[in-house]
């Protein structure tokens, strides 16, 4: 048997180091030297090609190296029978934690406009609201949008979340289903989305959604740029009921040089790196996960193809 | 008996509203406006000139509306039987606490940087180590530097804290003293300072103890303008010993339009607003402490006039 590491767009990095260090008997091969086929029987894969992953017969299951299963879930050549399982992992948390706390505060303390008054040397020293005076929103609920919303609260600051199902959070105000999403929405001074991609989310946040949020509202995208209508954002922002967007995330990737956010004043672009795949801390969670398939246990945090994540 | 409000600077703003509402009863009188002066037993003070507080021969109490007293005290008129009481709130700690949370993840995650390379739309996806690969010293570890140390250590951080007696704290190492103040110094990445202004702590940030940070280190400073060597930052920033500086309080505020601070690529400067006196979170404890004075209980947070804080 043997591991597999196919991407043809993110370098493998030291994962393969990271895996041997501690299982030095792992039979590691790297795309395209799969050597032969058959010995395949786990694959780490990040973005592959449709078709790459129906090559291998004896593939046992699909560790997609990220949280977001969105395109993998596009290759139809892969067998129902062999499950795929998204990345949970500490540090992949708690770095999207720390990006979206970051940006919450930036937004909450307007230190874009502080920064704006500091290019014109202009000293206006403006009162900003403690934090429990602050409603945050957090758009989908799940392992990242918990623990970012637990760490907003300990800072202070006044939590909601919205997710498919009704969550339990000390702190957290948990909204759930397309019923509650405009109440959700309403409250939501700062807006955060951290949603699965799939076909119920795509476009989420178009005019009647952005409408729907406080005036004077601010949004973080961390999750992926198909859920935000682009034309609908700018003319949220253009006519000021939106203050101000903090985007990680794009339709397309890098963002084109001519799209009108990077120059915009009251958007900030961050280049898809709120939170990456660490090796050191996602090689003992994948070794463990090896064991479980070997010994027969269940796995963790395995994909409902149907659902989409 | 009454309670003086006196502040050339800071306009009353509306903590009368907030302690009326609270006590009907209560005499309030806004500087200059101050009646008979021998009514004057509380006084609520914000910096005011030498001598304005010697002309209450019957003053009990001054409270500084604020955490800072360096200033108060260079007023040798004021009787040395009339406790100082400097401010200690809720607002005002959490707000310093958000300020400092926010730029230790600005300079953690070189958010400047990828502003920078938003203006050139540049597209560069840089990794970041989590925060528990991210050394911060906070340098002041009384009760703001409390505060913002422990939501750091939830957020991640390896934290540490100095101050003139060791501290213990979860999750934060304490050095004490001045002989352990290098070693700290040589492990802070980033430096947080939050001290109190003494003729001990004045200028303790100068070219030695710059130096002393490690090569690439980033400074906080919401303490006073007076912690600084300006020139010596400058000097360390130029040289690229130090990589960032978050600067809230200056020698001279405003800051004069002048100061090559402003346009420093590498210098955020935020106006003295990382933490003000929040009316409504302040009128509470100023009516308790009032309450302990007149029955004999003793006084908290009173100020050590030779310790100077």
């Amino acid at each position: 048997m043997a591991v597999l590491y196919s991407s043809r767009s993110l370098p493998e990095g030291d994962l393969k180091g990271e895996l041997l260090k501690r299982d030095p008997t792992l039979d590691y091969r790297i795309w395209p030297d799969t050597g032969a086929v058959e010995d395949i029987e786990f694959a780490f894969v990040w973005n592959p090609e449709p078709g790459d992953l129906a090559r291998y017969p004896n593939l046992k299951v699909i560790f997609n190296l990220g949280a977001g299963v969105e395109k993998l879930l596009l290759d139809k050549s892969i067998p129902a029978h062999v499950p795929i399982v998204r990345l949970v992992d500490r540090a992949l948390t708690a770095c999207m934690t720390e990006y979206v706390v970051m940006h919450v505060l930036r937004h909450h303390r307007r230190q874009v406009d502080i920064e704006a008054n500091q290019r014109a040397r202009k000293w206006d020293p403006f009162e900003m609201p403690p934090a429990w005076e602050r409603k945050v929103g957090v758009l989908g609920h799940g392992v990242l949008g918990g623990d970012a919303a637990e760490k907003l609260v300990h800072i202070g600051f006044d939590l909601a979340g919205w997710s498919r199902h009704a969550k339990t959070q000390a702190g957290v105000v948990s909204y759930h289903g397309w019923d509650q999403l405009p109440a959700f929405l309403a409250r939501s001074e700062i807006l955060v989305c951290l949603l699965p991609l799939t076909a119920d989310t795509a476009g989420i946040l178009d005019a009647k959604r952005l409408a729907m949020l406080p005036r004077g509202a601010s949004v973080i995208n961390a999750a992926r740029g198909g859920h935000v209508v682009d034309k609908d954002l700018l003319a949220a922002l253009d006519s000021g009921h939106i203050a101000q967007a903090t985007l990680d995330v794009f339709h397309q990737e890098p963002l084109p040089a001519d799209h009108p956010y990077w120059a915009h004043p009251r958007v900030t672009v961050t280049p898809h790196n709120a939170s990456l795949t660490y090796d050191a801390s996602v090689a003992p969670g994948l070794l463990a996960a090896m064991a479980d398939l070997k010994a027969g246990r269940p796995l963790a945090n395995v994909v409902d193809r149907g659902r989409g994540y």
